[in-house]
């Protein structure tokens, strides 16, 4: 950054006033490095606090939720910087990679399509298998990215398409070709308990309060990352209220089930995710979190058990509802948005401006960008389909050390659990230090 | 915004050099909406995560406290922002409403009332009334606080009077409209466990944190803001002490409570919102933060049951002791410090700048100040009180699905609760693969 | 701040139309102080949520971890402030201190060390054991720090030397006078239970998270700050991998240990933090951070055992193979880069400005620089292992109230814990209301 080298000579040599040049310069470089440098530490935290503990639902899972969730990003993230450097400076004469802060932020979006796909194998896979996973994952990821943000030059700023889209049919198609159709052996730990559904909330609100940031940080930086943050935060409060209404129209006498509360109030963010940075209008994001609430919700209670049962599809934590069917919803409305943009809502320079025509896409007028956008969907869904089935057939290998049927779910197969529950009532795991004896007295008592 | 259009206009034209008005006003409006737009986020963390797990202390009531006071936000802020663009955009010839980053911090604002307010019906009441309190606690805040900001011209940054007072004495009436003679039936769930005590401390620390950002969000942008922040901390620091030692102090054999360090050490950041942008020096935030600290945790221990025994108030979190007394508190220690102000302690132009004596205000002199601020409280009151005692006889109607005496701080009224608890004993919630069989076997072996 | 008064004539009286000098200053000053407020903050976030979380592992002390915390830090802050107003201060005429926002992260910084330091002797020392401690703690800290970074102009931006080796040895030396040779009567409570390991991990995400902006946050702003933030978050990349794999490698059919998850993935943060800043390049980053994942892994697995048999130190959290073995290694590896640098790595003026050669340190060289760095460490041991030692003395006197050796790691001696365990069997403590009779019943049936 020779710009701050600038600043200092002027510092130091005060004679040379003319500044024109240098410190707009650096104002802006200064302030674009800190919006990037703090949206890396708001997106970090969705990555790692946010999808970690979402996961934490089930009982006996929790440690591998998180810290599974843990392992994938920090491998995911220095595999991401590589790829990308890889494909952005293959002009670079020196062929060696620059990390900047920018890059940062791209890892963490990268890794954000593994975690979702994780969504969709949680408790089944074993930590091998998810490092592969996360290594085609990131692979393809960038392939994609690359195609459907500089060959089609789609816009994708939340990446509804980049990364949900793909993230979730990557998933998906794994845990397809992963099928077991003996997983009720464990059915059993395939639920939550009070404790862990509080964990997994601090998991949903996390994700819920960033979210704008995440759909704003690599938006058009000015109006765009405005628009972005406010449709993203109008979009999610609005889903809320449908998921509730839904949970609530559903359930039986009218009660609130917290895997929807968890998930579908979340839906909104994804499905605004393209076109959050368009002039989507408040009135236009309420709309689209008014139905993602309701599409996602629905999904939850119907369309969950149809894809497990007919279509052999096992998705632990429900990734279909919450980002796959919100991410397609996602790339459609861009389409649309995108094709129905005009001078008169956006100003003079705003069509260039949010959609970058320029270059060799100056001659871009809106109604193909909507169809450039359409084709962008496509390149995610195949190469998310496609790669999710050749990844699925490397992991259905028997070399991956994955747990039996009976054991999916559980912890206690990769961690050291504390308290063993062979020897001691897994009661007094919460409290060891009296009940065993007392309450074997108890009953001894009792039974004299 | 115009201005960023200036700046490309200005990298596309390089001709045109002279940036002397574009470019102080790009940097200054930039600048402003990076503050404002980190400062959204510091907000919305203290209203979902520091609000909603505050309140998960109750054993069997996190679910409640943390999924509704999601969905009070969640529905709370659009209505904030609905209310806050008619109060405010009265003079707009076209009718439309403009949302900007600066509308959503406001609507924070106002949600954070309505939070406080359920904290002192927690458990008692059902999610549609929640909504209706909502829905009639927004409208009374925007507009108590358009009469106490603008009409008044009292300056309230961290809202002592127009948040806490307003949301705390809101709360407070409603709970006392509401009066359950018979709550003990449901005593036994009134209380925490070991875990919920934890999941309530995420509450306070992420309150406690993002305190100073609260307070200081909406002060004068620059050196006001700046001794908003230190003010705030430094009398959240010296509150930590004085709860710890006056818990210590009145509780048998010395030990602390959970409910005092939960709640009480905030205490001192309620106390300086109003002032907390003065020239309070950090001598006079430690000061209120100190008694603050003992005030509250007081409170706690001999106002509390006074509370409920004589006024036949019941208030669940006891946000009487953390949010009543310390806000009004801090309404006085407003109108003094304000009354108190002089030119020699803020300097020049520092007395026009921090109380905004320009316009129709500018012949405000500091006592008079004082007396208006003093007013600002009153009317906070009024509004809390009255619109309190409204609200809670619209909620007295049955028609709202409410619980049972017996019934209330439980979940399982709102809430599809993991585990039936009528067929398997609860503690195999927290591993029921194992124990239930096992552990009858035991108890039959030792029988035998 | 003179300059934001400057801007406010500007607005008034736009005749004068000359900022040469006045917007610069104001942007620079304001991006400053943005980017140290939200520094404290994130600081901040790891300080209380961080430490105070990752100290909840054990199953009945969580409430002294992130509540003593809490009160540790709330008291350190108060009194970091004042020690270094007077050592920063005494040329000021008035004998006051003023207090900037620059200071409040300094003295998050202070808090750091002590905090580490607790982490040593949790469980087993009384909260006026842990005010005593910190009260010294910080007065050894900020006469340390004089020395390494004033006088002797060492570097350490991340405080590898000056926070973690001397948190670190400070507390190790506190718990080494402690010894308890009869520890092993609380033995039962020495351990986790599930969900307290859970709760660990949100206090390991949240600083890992942070670390970059923790080392950061001091760092020369600009171009050393970014280096900082990249070379932290690379190193504790690579260590999550590590510490993954030697868990692993060294446990019974390779589980993982969720002690190694929550403290080893952080070690690589650690020893990056005085070369975070220098021309480490993201090489040299990942390189430390595959180490440090190795040897603090190890640490736990091999050498605390050896700590508390032979050389008498009882350390409850680890901190050794957290913070001790790492920040040394971190002084070291900052000692040997300083001495390593050159003019063609750091460009024209990289080397002035990355070390501050000016002043009366103009004329020093990288050879030199990287000696005065191995002789900052050795003060940081002196002073920790000095300080620790005496103030060991101190703490054994019969006076603090400290617990009996069958009462450590229990939260029952300081704390009023929610249901009285002596008269309802635990278990119930997950939900008491109608376990008990129930299941008593249960087994009188059994039985019958």
């Amino acid at each position: 950054m020779g710009n701050c080298m600038g600043i200092r000579n002027f510092c130091d040599r005060p004679k040379n006033t003319n500044v024109r040049w240098r410190l707009p310069a650096v104002c802006f470089v200064w302030q674009l490095s800190m919006i990037i440098l703090f949206g890396v530490f708001d997106v970090h935290v969705m990555i790692f606090v946010g999808f970690g503990f979402l996961m934490t639902f089930l009982k006996r899972y929790s440690f591998g939720a998180v810290g599974f969730n843990f392992l994938i990003a920090a491998f995911g993230i220095q595999w991401a910087l590589l790829m990308q450097g890889w494909f952005h400076s293959l002009d670079y004469t020196d062929g060696k990679i620059k990390i900047g802060v920018e890059n940062l932020i791209n890892a963490d979006f990268c890794v954000a399509g593994c975690l979702i796909a994780y969504g969709a194998v949680l408790g089944k896979v074993s930590p091998v298998q998810l490092l592969v996973m996360t290594l085609f994952g990131i692979t393809l990821f960038a392939v994609e990215e690359y195609i459907i943000l500089n060959v089609l030059h789609a816009k994708d700023a939340g990446g509804s398409m980049v990364i949900h889209t793909f993230g979730a049919y990557y998933g998906l198609s794994i845990s397809w070709v992963l099928y077991r159709p003996n997983l009720d052996k464990s059915k059993h730990l395939n639920g939550s308990v009070y404790q862990s559904d509080v964990f997994a909330m601090i998991g949903t609100l996390f994700l819920w309060m960033f979210w704008p940031s995440f759909n704003s940080a690599i938006a058009d930086h000015g109006d765009g990352q405005h628009r972005a943050a406010i449709n993203t935060y109008l979009a999610l409060a609005s889903t809320v209220l449908t998921t509730v209404a839904i949970s609530s129209l559903f359930e039986k006498t009218g009660k609130l089930d917290m895997v929807h509360i968890q998930n579908s109030t979340l839906a909104g963010g994804v499905a605004v995710g393209t076109a959050a940075e368009f002039m989507l209008s408040p009135y236009g994001s309420l709309i689209v979190g008014f139905f993602c609430g309701i599409i996602s919700t629905m999904g939850y209670i119907h369309f969950s058990p149809f894809l497990e049962e007919k279509l052999k599809i096992q998705d632990t934590c429900g990734i279909h509802n919450l980002h796959a069917m919100p991410g397609v919803i996602g790339g459609i409305v861009g389409a649309i948005s995108a094709a129905a943009a005009t001078n008169t809502v956006y100003g003079d320079l705003g069509l260039e401006n949010t959609f970058d025509f320029t270059g060799p896409f100056a001659k871009r007028v809106p109604t193909i960008q909507g169809g450039y956008q359409a084709a962008g969907l496509c390149v995610a869904l195949c190469f998310a389909i496609g790669g999710g089935i050749f990844v699925g057939l490397v992991l259905k290998l028997p070399i991956w050390g994955d747990p039996a049927d009976e054991n999916c779910f559980d912890d206690e197969i990769y961690w050291e659990v504390p308290e063993d529950e062979e020897s001691v009532p897994p009661i007094v795991a919460y409290n060891n230090h009296m009940i065993p004896n007392k309450h074997v007295k108890n009953v001894q008592q009792t039974s004299a």
